[in-house]
């Protein structure tokens, strides 16, 4: 386990480790109100599509909690607020919806009781999607470490850490596993521009756990590959379509065309809670685009010319360039429509 | 033309815009021994080959001019000094290589003139390499413009621009000829990382000049070219083996690997100083590993977690990925080998 927490409910608020601080300052922002805890999704404060999804349901039991009236309809009324305000934050990660649509389905099914009692339900359902958060994951990292192997370089993109979940991580969880179970392998941590989550996020937590990390910029991936200095890429991912197109922190493209042409297997490490049955292909996922700011200032400084800038957050990774999608309930192969269908119909 | 100076002689000093300072500040340094040249060209106060190339010549005209001595052997020894001082700050852009032996070889063919005299040829000669420099420029513009389609977005990377030589560029070279042609193009400036070349001088000497110019970090251009929103890339060169191989920015070959998937023409833009025919392949071009800081820090602020970094400057494009060598003297298209021999040859 990871020796740090992301996020956790504590004293009826929603306490999480401020990413944007990494690696200078390790400090905890105390949410009070579901407003809070938007704005910290939206402001990256907590990132990474399961911690979205976490941080998304405890938003809505510290909301449900503050709501202050007997009266059921107006209850209901201010939950329809709530939801909606945390389903505006972000567009890309389905985690987040996943995870609105879970708690509004346990409002549903316990509508006949008090108020009081929803409430605790409530606070109590969001305690238990971080806890099996954290079980998935470590289910993903058993599965997953099967396919690394012993004294193999492992190249990782962004933050798909304990700190991208409730804990333990996806790609990092399968390098987490692999580690635990006494391969002696090493990670290449991509920066990942530009936010650079993997320099201050995955550096910090791998180093931090003792697994050994390099860094380099996104752009010298390529170049090691040309030099045989990488065994295999784990990645997380953003959302996941029915086809096995995913949607993942920008980069992860390239990442995967440049590993198919360097025969390097490319891995997505997920639980099935990504995976967005509703959507057929990749095209259909909504690409973040984010403040231009991110990319020409660097700690509140300019960095770069003032020009115009792109700053799309993701790309979609197509399902040819994947060679396993490693979940929580097990290892899917290509094609992904066939062999992820049998998730979705039991 | 460029509006600004990359380089110039002026009163006996070599002057040069500060590039680290660069889009914040336009601050010009003046050096007034060989050993500040020297400095400047491994802090990469001046970078780019051909620039590097023009500040060693340069560099070599100033140490002589600053020598006091009568004696013919004592002046030659001194010379030998300063040679190997200027030959050890940077191992990667032949260029430098290039404009020493030049300068070497001015010494050699006049060695029966007087002291001031030689003094005076070597810093004529240096300002004619500069001149020549630029003029080498404005063919490689002329030539590689017509590669260019009316209306089309071109992706570049690093920095092969005016700043990178004595003026005009050899890469932005080709853009401004185009642009300048009419054209109507507009640029996509990769940042390049570690030291933001892109952000900071392609996008700040393009917007300067006027050209259409937007930014993305280098992990978003195999994003742009699945979306088919690049029609051709050009880059500069640091060194050209004799069977093609380019020795260039850290990136060049991803994207030259990304390029071939998405078929979109691959164009290296560099004057023929920069080909090394000694050199048979990429193999045998010497890739500078660079300070950790450039990673882990920007403007002085760590922004990275305290881990292990790799910092390999450049990287190997191998021939297959180019489609055409743009020069001074010409455009060159595979098979490298064979075409680039005629040159050497006569």
């Amino acid at each position: 386990m990871s020796s740090f927490k992301t996020i956790e409910w504590k004293n009826n608020k929603v306490v999480m480790i401020d990413q944007r601080k990494l690696p200078t300052e390790e400090v905890y922002i105390e949410c009070d109100s579901f407003e809070q805890v938007a704005q910290c999704i939206k402001d990256m404060v907590i990132r990474g599509a399961p911690a979205i999804g976490v941080a998304a349901s405890m938003g809505i039991a510290l909301g449900a909690l503050k709501i202050k009236t007997d009266n059921k309809d107006t209850f209901l009324k201010s939950l329809e607020k709530i939801y909606s305000t945390i389903w505006n934050t972000r567009p890309t990660a389905v985690n987040l919806f996943w995870a609105i649509e879970k708690m509004k389905a346990i409002v549903k099914e316990n509508i006949d009781n008090e108020i009081p009692q929803i409430k605790d339900i409530l606070i109590n359902s969001a305690i238990t999607i971080c806890k099996e958060d954290i079980e998935a994951c470590m289910r993903i990292g058993k599965f997953g470490s099967k396919l690394i192997d012993k004294n193999s370089v492992v190249l990782t993109h962004c933050n798909a850490g304990a700190l991208a979940t409730a804990g333990y991580g996806t790609a990092l969880g399968v390098i987490r596993a692999a580690f635990e179970d006494g391969k002696e392998i090493s990670v290449i941590s991509c920066e990942t521009r530009p936010f650079l989550q993997g320099a201050r996020l995955t550096a910090w937590e791998l180093s931090k756990d003792n697994i050994p990390v390099k860094l380099i910029t996104d752009n010298m991936a390529g170049y090691l590959m040309s030099k045989n200095r990488i065994d295999s890429i784990v990645v997380g991912a953003d959302r996941i379509a029915s086809n096995g197109d995913v949607a993942n922190k920008i980069g992860t493209y390239s990442l995967s065309i440049l590993a198919k042409h360097h025969k390097i297997p490319f891995y997505v490490a997920a639980p099935v809670s990504t995976i967005d049955f509703e959507c057929k292909s990749g095209e259909q996922i909504p690409i973040e685009q984010r403040n231009p700011k991110e990319v020409t200032h660097i700690n509140n400084e300019r960095v770069a010319a003032d020009v115009e800038v792109l700053n799309p957050a993701f790309d979609i990774t197509p399902n040819e360039n994947i060679d396993a999608i490693i979940t929580d309930m097990g290892l899917f192969r290509p094609k992904y429509k066939e062999t992820l269908a049998k998730l979705r119909n039991g």
